[in-house]
């Protein structure tokens, strides 16, 4: 790590870059495969799942057997957990339901808005080295408390043409059935344009390498809608003095061993602490199967000291991290504080995996500093809001001449005579 | 109009076709603008302004003296409209403040959820020939209410280098001073770098042309956020025997008269009513100073019967029309069954205009069939929400198991060992 005294300002933006890798230009690529997508359906999704992924398949669609066969894998203590995290993430996410409102703007003009479902919906869970069910859980349980009416999840196949069962008994969990064996840009051209098996959708959730990041982003050009931009995962802690440096050291590697493109950062006013954090890597370092990414990752991470404490708040509020550890004496003045952040972890006992898998907070976050305009996942996601009006005689009659006033000062003649018909008609029944 | 008895479900998708122009490639003049903003800060927008609307200015914000003469030279009349409009709007979004939530998922496990505002918004107001100060108050109302800290505005100057005065009487009774005269791709350019005199933001909001579109397109690719896809405007009558043919004349007419891309959608089961319609488009049509305009517009749109209202229904939510009027004798019915529509109009006084000015409602809409997936413009779309979590030693010791179990399943060890430490460290302390 290193170790940077009370810079000053100036170099903060600096500071606050994230090194990302720059994106490698695969439009062209992504641009095929949707073509072949749309084109030849289901053939082309396994021409290329056996091209890319190198898995000969027969069938896209996870059949029953399948599911059921996974249930009887799964071991029974992580069945308890699974369901544990997800009563945890319901519970969260339930209380998430937006209520409408109404409000009678002027007499007689009554204006309201209610909640619907996205009705088709598209999930997409990374295959790779570690079966995220987790990922799975805090997609599909908002999805389904928000009624959206078709799910569909795309992962991509194991090299025997399986699904992890974990991911299966999630989704069996959840209530999904229509599970698709496929990943990278043909998942996300398939949940666009539908094909033979895989159901076409509005809106399509869930993280991925950069492959399915690129085919996300293409979508968003052709109508659909994307949960959110996506990037490496990272890390603020806030530790002072009063922080046990074991647990700063514990949290700092959960994050370091995501990827070599993760992040870490301490916030200090504690020069002292630093020194402890990091003689504690160093011991924990070396025990963790995944040693030699987050060793990379915490090369590239920064121990940063400030003396005030308003000094830290403003540079937190920069950097706008995904996940947020305070663990200080001052924890109610920081997490007052926080303007920019995706999801905030407060207190010595709260480590950030406590929320990417169980206490009920969702973990698809904003990375890359987009706290500063997005949300992390909500229930609403997977909704959207509508509006309603409906305006009586006494209504139109105060809000009519307010009306025709601005069309005319807008030139739309049209819009104003709307109103002048209505208004002559009920001066003609008064009459 | 074309008319269309009973269609077969499958011609509905052609139906729900919208005439839009294919985008122009102008990803690479996008690109070079926003290079020469980045570099060249102002001199480059004022370079781009001569060159693409041939106004020469020396000073890209406007003045608090250009604000005050403005505010003289606004009709009184139109002053109270404008300020009835804006209490009007203010009072719906305010409403919409979201409550954050608070759970506990388990004993000791306290997880909730906040807004904050978005600090730095930009609103584009376009110019052209009609002074689009009602899109301004959709946009700033909003932005104070949210509490967003810099709100900037950008709309292209006149020949002469000033803003229309409406534009920017509107802009000072909302509060916001930051005003630039900038408009297409060299605003939004600006926006998304900042530039001497004009900030740069975190999220984009308002309409434009395809420039516009394009650029805000762009913008998204460089991290920022964008309220949301941009199309031509439209709209979809519901209406039955027992509706004023006069009244829906009207309204397919205020619709008409936006642009040669709108569309209109007349849909009922009384082909009677169609007839009637006809003849009153033919009466109104040639009194509008855009008739050209309407013409071509109803020249490209339908009047669709259906003997069945469940077909009415099915045909709305697959089109998900902008906007919505339903003007039946079953006004309930359809009210209720509206899944994929931005904004509704119900009753016979109810018309689009009223929306689009001053009833509360917001008119930034989703169109193109969007609303089947994106909401129209809401106060939150200026907000962002962030969780917190606080787990005390019951919490963890409740949950540290499942976390641990999880994270091992996915090997994600360094994960596991965060809590792991914790779990140690309170056992020492029980022992």
């Amino acid at each position: 790590m290193r170790v940077i005294r009370q810079p000053a300002r100036t170099t903060w933006p600096e500071l606050c870059k994230r090194a990302t890798a720059p994106m490698k230009e695969m439009e062209s690529l992504v641009q095929e495969v949707f073509d072949a997508v749309k084109h030849d359906g289901d053939k082309a999704i396994l021409r290329y799942t056996s091209q890319f992924d190198g898995v000969e398949l027969h069938d896209l669609r996870v059949s029953r057997e399948e599911v059921e066969k996974a249930v009887q894998q799964v071991p029974e203590a992580l069945k308890r957990a699974i369901i544990i995290a997800k009563n945890n993430i319901h519970a969260f996410h339930n209380a998430q339901k937006p209520k409408g409102i109404e409000v009678e703007t002027m007499a007689g003009v009554r204006c309201w808005q209610t909640y619907q479902a996205i009705e088709k919906v598209g999930l997409y869970i990374p295959g790779g080295t570690a079966p995220l069910f987790s990922t799975l859980l805090m997609l599909a349980v908002p999805a389904r408390i928000a009624g959206c009416k078709d799910i569909v999840i795309c992962t991509p196949p194991r090299e025997d043409g399986s699904v992890d069962p974990a991911v299966l008994y999630t989704a069996s969990l959840c209530g999904v059935d229509t599970i698709c064996k496929v990943g990278g840009i043909q998942a996300i051209g398939a949940l666009t344009y539908g094909t033979e098996s895989i159901p076409g959708v509005y809106k399509i959730f869930g993280p991925g390498n950069q492959y399915v990041t690129a085919a996300k982003n293409f979508a968003t050009k052709l109508g659909l809608a994307i949960d959110m931009p996506a990037g490496p995962s990272e890390l603020m802690v806030i530790a002072d003095a009063s922080a046990n440096p074991e647990f700063i050291a514990a949290d700092l590697l959960s994050q370091a061993e995501h990827g070599v493109d993760s992040q870490v950062i301490l916030l200090t006013p504690s020069e002292e602490l630093i020194e402890k954090v990091k003689e504690q890597l160093d011991m924990q370092l070396p025990q963790l199967p995944r040693a030699a990414i987050a060793d990379e990752v915490l090369a590239n991470s920064s121990a940063i000291s400030f003396r005030e404490r308003e000094d830290i708040v403003d540079f937190m509020n920069a950097y706008a991290p995904e996940h947020l550890i305070i663990n200080t004496s001052e924890n109610v003045y920081y997490a007052d504080n926080v303007r920019n952040a995706g999801s905030v972890f407060i207190g010595p006992l709260t480590p950030e995996s406590a929320g990417d898998y169980a206490s009920g907070t969702n973990h698809t976050l904003p990375t890359n500093g987009y706290a500063k305009q997005y949300s992390g996942l909500t229930l609403q996601a997977f909704m959207k809001s509508i509006t309603f009006q409906e305006i009586n005689a006494t209504g139109l009659q105060s809000l009519g001449n307010t009306i025709e006033t601005m069309a005319e000062a807008e030139n739309l003649w049209g819009h104003k005579n709307a109103v002048s018909v209505r208004l002559q008609t009920l001066k003609n029944k008064d009459a």
